[in-house]
């Protein structure tokens, strides 16, 4: 597709989700449930057909030689189809934040002022691979009350526009407007940096990907951004803790699932912690690669001396950075400074030590006595989760529902002027 | 300044109010109020040596020749500073809102999980003209624990510098690290765009100021910004509603203070309500200038032909543009296509409309039967305010101390893992 072609196609696309917008936006909760409720069904109904568009894209995939771990995120079978279905079905349970009245006063002229949640309007997310996204993105969005455009990976392609047309199905069925989602189909990453530019008729960017993705979206895009960044989390031990709980802790939060976000990534623990052998053990034990500063190498010959850059590194993997640190102060200067500001924890007998942690540390969660593997929507109770929020603003940490509405002022008055 | 100067001096500020924003984000708020009850004592006891300097930016101004509106924004008395003390003093009586706790559960795995209020930061103010903002972008911020860096016009730099020096002892005699106020001593226009690149360390750009400086800092930060942009406010008659009244409001929505955000610009009116000549002529006996649709134009000879361009154009002057509608639907696609996203008003005798109205008008304040110009942090009941944002993310409409704040989850455990 020539250039122009594209951003006139992306322009399009948003220009009449924009205008199409307030329509959807106004929807009840109960036309919005009927809707989802007919995207869980059709998703049961079209198995067979969402499968075969999806071997489509797993042919591409090994042709390309895709890895193992990423062809297994694309593969769509009747199960995987079903848990799609079933997270739609928990979003239709779930409370609708549009038209909750978070605050409401009376004024001493007689204005009657209440600050209600709203839609946000249209939301563009940009995703790779997993095309589970295509589905989850859209019903969270959309029982918000907005409108979303979605611009997924070129490895998922045929899947997405199979989910895709799930969705379309059933706004036509509830005849609501089809540009309640929008799939972007083309896979130029031209079209990327042209949604990312269209702040007239785009509220808020959604990136969910790799660091790559991350960087050139936030790094260009004149409409807000909510990215789902890294998480370098952490772990201090302080000077008494438990040995088997701090073992089981910090073995939970770095191997139940190296792979996600909310694993930790560096432990810090206190010089006056009497175990510090056994918690390293336990981690070359359980097959984790453990890098060391200087004062803790000797306590295990299967550890590796830590650099500079271990301080500053997401593994995502099998290895954990370990350093002593001389007080709590320096710990948490240290997780300031080199945190990605997503989950940390504190392991501690002390309450002081225990609130002075809670208070200082800048992340978005902030645990004592608990694995960081909890910072998730489900986790905390929030419900479905849109991902993990590494903004300050707006949104932080686990992002559901209430998240994807913004606020406006609405005022009853009865003549009053100023 | 050589331009590498430039980027330097800007990046060490930033980096080092980062540095020390820590120690800043934990000050009780007895400490931070302290620090705000000496700003004030500092102003009245400086007050001679600030007119001094505020004598040399208007010496300036009148060389440049700046219109008079200009630099009577400029100007300092000590009425004005006097007024800003005030302000001051205000804001140590305002509630801090770091600490607040919005939401505190326990989960079933006996998690127990607050989300609590605390400050964001850097923040990063890029203003114009006048010197009151140096004090009360500072105070505002800082009473909310964030660290600020200012940098202000070149129009006021010695009133400015001479105002921050106030801020820097009052910082200094409570033994609190000085780049709790950071002021960029340059007024090249690099150093704005150097500070809009520093996302490591500034975590917040607010601009106040005209159009073209909101557009370099929106189009270029990769810092989040919330910006404080133009109000192409509405005001829509319905077909039954108090001649009387709507006069009264639509001046005062008009000509109140024609000069802010928050006046009227956009008059729609509907075809069946039967005094629409009332309106227009008392808009144009009030020396307002009105530009009408084809349909109102006979009503009054003094009015002009309003054209396409008018339903796009904030005047901030005694000028408005009218507009006959046929139905509540149609004004309420007008104002969401054409408007800034404000603040708008209907005047109605109907129920139902007034109800359709608040809900389906996408804007930060939307009235029923009141002017518009209440939109206002102190009308609004939220105290001093920084500004009003026309975002829709984290803060929409007057921003007061609450939305200086970002929040965090705080988990407290006892040996949970996943």
């Amino acid at each position: 597709m020539a250039q122009p072609d594209i951003k006139n196609l992306v322009t399009e696309i948003a220009r009449k989700a924009k205008k199409n917008s307030y329509s959807v936006m106004k929807l009840s909760t109960t036309i919005k449930n009927n809707v989802l409720a007919d995207v869980a069904k059709g998703l049961r109904q079209e198995a067979d057909a969402i499968i075969e568009q999806n071997k489509k894209d797993l042919t591409l995939a090994e042709e390309k030689k895709l890895s193992k771990a990423m062809i297994d995120r694309l593969m769509l079978d009747k199960n995987r189809i079903e848990g799609i279905a079933k997270a739609v079905e928990e979003i239709i349970n779930l409370e609708d934040p549009a038209g909750q009245m978070t605050k409401m006063y009376k004024r001493p002229n007689g204005l009657k002022i209440a600050k209600v949640r709203v839609p946000i309007g249209v939301i563009g997310i940009i995703y790779e691979s997993r095309p589970n996204v295509t589905i989850d993105a859209f019903s969270l969005s959309f029982k918000a009350g907005n409108s979303v455009i979605l611009r997924g990976g070129s490895e998922s392609f045929h899947s997405n526009m199979a989910l895709s047309a799930i969705v379309l199905g059933a706004l036509k069925k509830n005849k609501i407007p089809e540009s309640a989602l929008s799939y972007i189909p083309v896979t130029d990453r031209q079209s990327v940096q042209e949604l990312i530019q269209l702040d007239e008729y785009v509220d808020l960017i959604i990136p969910r990907g790799g660091p790559g993705l991350i960087k050139a979206v936030t790094e260009n895009s004149r409409v807000p951004v909510i990215k789902h960044d890294k998480g370098l989390c952490h772990i201090f031990i302080d000077a008494e803790y438990d040995t088997q709980n701090a073992i089981d802790i910090v073995l939970n939060a770095k191997i139940q699932r190296p792979g996600v976000c909310n694993a930790v990534e560096t432990l810090l623990i206190h010089k006056d912690f009497k175990d510090k052998k056994a918690i390293i053990d336990a981690l070359v034990n359980n097959n984790v690669e453990v890098r060391c500063d200087k004062t803790l190498q000797d306590l295990n010959p299967k550890t590796l001396p830590a650099t500079d850059e271990d301080w500053d590194t997401e593994y995502l993997d099998y290895i954990i950075s370990v350093k002593q640190v001389n007080s709590i102060d320096e710990a948490i200067e240290h997780i300031n400074t080199h945190s990605s500001h997503h989950s940390e924890s504190i392991l501690t007998k002390d309450y002081k030590n225990a609130q002075q942690f809670l208070d200082e540390v800048d992340s978005a969660a902030v645990y004592a006595n608990a694995s960081t593997r909890f910072t998730d929507g489900g986790e905390f109770g929030l419900g479905a989760e849109i991902g993990i929020s590494t903004n300050k603003l707006h949104s932080r940490g686990p992002m559901g529902l209430e998240d994807l509405t913004t606020q406006k002022f609405i005022i009853w008055g009865n003549g009053q002027i100023r």
